[in-house]
């Protein structure tokens, strides 16, 4: 048993160079799972408030259904069906597309990943914003293309600055709306402005995977915010992407999808691995997009919750960006001790998981997610705690 | 409500053009799933020998942590962990390698795509087998590679053609063993004496995913086959692949992974997408893991069934190609009417469902998946209806 690296390195050092484009590429940090974390702080029933996850949990007909089938006929030696046919169709019936126009992937991640792949390489030029999605950036230079990033306006995008940084090499242009991390969100109007006038060869992708919370009547953005998938029509450089991590609580599933043009729709399915989909997840997939009493529900909650979690923020006088999502980056310039690294620390110690936000460039922030009514009090004790 | 693409196209012509890789790329043909099948042929309660799926279920250890975690504390709305910390921690165990040397895949499938993706791009050469599996084709096209595609030796592998086709160019080998679809092996000296004399730059991937069957001792290779995993310490440039998907029957969870240089292990986790495994997948993996019992269970009843199997198709006179797999390739052109498509056909009428390997140059072969006893039979009494 060699048990480390050096006794491997000692024997041959590895030879084979990796393609150029991934010599800089740093991977994702995703948050760390609760239980490392307690192990970590020596802690306990941490609350987890860091990765924009729904609290309110999955449907339980996902449940049932999952019981069902874990104890039944599960089939879990089977391959799934790699067409997804069922998900396909309800999701082609839920938002009155064809079934054609959907790609499934392994979360949106995978989706996001695959578009990179068909239609930006070596000599190509992707656009998106600061503070966007990391994935966005490590998509890009996976494939070696070159990054393109514009200025933000007030924490969002600053549309003209994209389109001003368009050139005959841009191939993509990727948009979250709201956006993750900052929450922030375009108009409906803005946005169709917008893609009016990106060139037609040029693949606008928008990433609505916070649309269920953005589109709720209690949205403070619920007027202006438009989802683009009734656009696809007129569009055919249009994709859209949705998840089922978020307000459908399936993170632990991953399921993605994008909609698009079928020709669009057809390249993407000849890079997608034939079997991206858990069977599992498929037909949970299936079973939560019938709910959507459910979906409703989540997102009453989560604006509810986010009046209170504002006020609350308002009277300890922190700043954050107003967000349209289900979670809220808060800035710690103004406070004392005003380190959002200290804070979170701090946080930490008692027992809850919030997401720095430095790798975004936003130094002096934390992103909390809504939590359920129990552990937003929870925080907010916290917070006051650490003010006090 | 749009239905159909023409509706799309109507308003708009698709002017985004992929990478020009993908232009000629053909999505893999998965088999299809069985309800399907049952629809298309108005067939009930259908045998599926066509995916080389174990037939015996996955160990009930799984079915039971399954079943208390779907109805507990399923965690199902939090992100996976990321990092697969404790089914690293049990491979490291199993293989007796380090953690860093794994990089996890949601199938193998995933890691022999992000494999190529780091090590293979424009003006680059991957070289694989005639008669491999089909996936190492298309990792290679949707990076842009060249395919380099060496004549097979008796359905397997011609070593030496494989290092005649060594080019500067050259970065990866793949090499299944046993191979699929024809079931061949290589024994362990040949193929470290492959090893021995292929440049130290070149990436060579040994694919095991039937490594549980070609080991067992009922397995008429089992002296003669040897997995590479022990081979890591001394060769750098060796990456071996396994899976949960064949003998361990979790095909429907998609866990797959690679024991490879930490360095290389690396720059895979750096293309690997954050959450590219299902929590629910990663748990089950790590439990079926531990119960060896039943994988020794599932590879005695492969070897006694194809023992069942080859016996009958001796007495039919049908040719086939010995397999160290869970799966065999049976010829029909020396029987009357014998044409593998009307065997398809017929088998398909009764309920059958096997794999034409037409798409491999195999045009007169069906790979046949070992069943349970009762499929096994089954079988046997329609290729028997059939050439009566």
């Amino acid at each position: 048993m060699f048990n480390n690296s050096s006794e491997l390195n000692s024997t041959g050092l590895l030879q084979c160079k990796p393609v150029k484009s991934l010599y800089n590429l740093s991977a994702y940090i995703p948050g760390k799972p609760i239980e490392l974390i307690e192990r970590e702080y020596g802690i306990k029933g941490a609350i987890k408030l860091a990765s924009n996850e729904n609290p309110y949990g999955v449907s339980l007909d996902v449940i049932n259904y999952l019981s069902d089938k874990v104890n039944s006929n599960n089939n879990i030696n089977l391959y799934p069906d790699g067409n997804g046919y069922y998900l396909k169709e309800a999701l082609a019936d839920h938002h009155k597309v064809s079934t054609d126009m959907i790609t499934l992937g392994n979360g949106s991640n995978d989706v996001l990943d695959i578009i990179t792949r068909c239609f930006a390489t070596h000599g190509d030029e992707v656009i998106f914003s600061q503070y966007a999605f990391a994935v966005y950036a490590i998509c890009t230079q996976a494939v070696g293309a070159k990054a393109v990033m514009t200025p933000a306006l007030d924490w969002g995008y600053d549309l003209q600055a994209i389109l001003d940084a368009i050139t005959d090499k841009t191939k993509i242009i990727f948009i979250a709306n709201p956006n993750n991390p900052t929450g922030t969100c375009l108009s409906g109007k803005d946005l169709k402005n917008f893609i009016d006038q990106v060139p037609a060869n040029i693949l606008v992708v928008i990433d609505e995977a916070y649309v269920e919370y953005a589109s709720h009547e209690l949205s403070p953005w619920h007027e202006q915010y438009e989802s683009c998938v009734n656009w696809l029509k007129n569009y055919p450089n249009l994709v859209v992407t949705q998840t089922f991590s978020k307000a459908y609580a399936l993170a632990a599933m991953r399921i993605g999808y994008s909609l698009s043009h079928p020709q669009v729709a057809d390249f993407l399915n000849r890079v997608r691995q034939p079997f991206n989909n858990n069977q599992f997840a498929l037909d949970a997939a299936n079973i939560a997009l019938n709910d959507q009493e459910h979906i409703q529900s989540v997102s009453k909650n989560n604006w509810l919750e986010m009046e209170v979690l504002t006020k609350a923020l308002n009277k300890l006088s922190l700043n954050y960006i107003p967000s349209a999502g289900n979670f809220i980056s808060v800035n710690f310039d103004k406070v004392k001790n005003g380190d959002a690294q200290k804070v979170d620390q701090y946080l930490l110690t008692k027992g809850i998981i919030v997401r720095p936000v430095g790798n975004y460039g936003m130094n002096n922030y934390l992103r909390i997610s809504l939590g359920t009514s129990y552990e937003n009090q929870k925080l907010i004790d916290a917070l006051e705690g650490y003010l006090s």
